[in-house]
């Protein structure tokens, strides 16, 4: 049996957030990264790198997307370990995370970057529906993870990462719609999360041009139910 | 930057079956392979071995899985890439994979592979409430397969994984019973499948020593939720 000493690991994370586009419509985005070398010189690829003998491939995901794009989300989860033999001119296993992460939080850790004197280069944010050409298989990465959000979002509370502490029903409904990348009717849509046990009322509501909308949080005590037995060790960084 | 040179890749399959016991209940089981070298030498583990340079992981899988069981299951899934520094006395990834196979089928690929003189040695199949001692991470592997099982089962068509083409309401409420490890009411699990739209009621009746009960089968227009843009590149053997 040949021993599989030819075959290179690596880690590639695709990172999503929440912006809101000139229309005024909140849109999914995503960092990539312009490759400075062969094989795909030029082209633009997820975050990455490779896999060391003393980390573990959560730890190598997260050690990669803050070398390369200075973010740091609070939440890692593997999406897939990609190992077609073609996938790549040398023979090349992609064990694959995702996240989402907060545009505020984008904002703030891309500052922090900037102020620090160490702001990532070759960096840029793409809407997902204006994606350029990408290197490898992270087109077909990018749409697994997506397929993956939006099946998530109907039994879990995913689209919680988009969101702060208290929001609106209509800010919920805003990621949902920008997940699904369809429009919901907002009167079904409260129904349906109040119907969940997930969201509990506070007292606050937030105030403007419109008539006062109450706030909400997430019901901490209803479990996450797409986490399971890994716990902490695999699938979370911190 | 350490390229990955000193990490290697396997790859293991927990291929689970529904069979009936001795007090005439049905439970899970899966079959594992006696070590016969170290590390873990003598220890049961789940079947696999390592990936080669011109195989895709789940080639690797399938191929490994009928190489130490001879058992050739219709649909292999990935479970995940498990990958902790300590997991193994050398550094080694295993991309895990998970697959359903019906009784009857675990039973005649059996009886062909001992007609023609290659039976497996060093394998045996055990309840998965009655686990032995296991080689590496595979017993947190195993817990996390029967988790992610458990789970899929709310949402999908998995159980159809243990059941012929056709099936009385009898059969598949059993196959639910056995993945969650709990009694089901028959009346509110009828209304609850029926409800779904994913069961079609034939004309034929199992009859024997009850009344006769009704066959359905599952509604292949409904498509299956868990599959997605991967296809059958990634996920699907034949």
């Amino acid at each position: 049996m040949t021993r599989s000493s030819g075959i290179r690991v690596a880690v590639s994370t695709a990172i999503l957030t929440l912006r809101r586009g000139d229309d005024g419509d909140a849109g999914l985005a995503l960092p990539l990264v312009r490759r400075t070398r062969e094989p795909f010189a030029d082209q633009w690829a997820l975050p990455g790198g490779w896999l060391t003998e003393t980390e573990s491939p959560v730890d190598a995901a997260a050690r990669t997307l803050a070398e390369t794009t200075g973010l740091a989300p609070s939440y890692l989860e593997q999406l897939y370990a990609f190992g077609a033999v073609d996938r790549s001119p040398t023979r090349v296993v992609s064990i694959v995370y995702w996240a989402l992460l907060r545009q505020d939080d984008v904002m703030a850790q891309s500052a922090a970057h900037l102020a620090s004197g160490h702001a990532p280069e070759n960096v840029q944010w793409f809407d997902i529906d204006a994606l350029p050409a990408l290197a490898f298989d992270h087109a077909k990465i990018i749409e697994y993870a997506l397929w993956r959000l939006r099946n998530k979002v109907g039994y879990s509370r995913v689209a919680h990462g988009f969101l702060p502490a208290e929001f609106t029903l209509a800010d919920l409904r805003e990621a949902y719609e920008a997940i699904l990348a369809k429009h919901l009717d907002p009167a079904n849509f409260r129904r349906q999360v109040e119907a969940t046990g997930n969201l509990l009322p506070t007292e606050r509501f937030r105030t403007g041009n419109h008539r006062p909308a109450r706030l909400y949080r997430y019901n901490t005590d209803v479990e996450l139910a797409d986490r399971g037995p890994l716990g902490s060790e695999e699938t979370s960084i911190r």
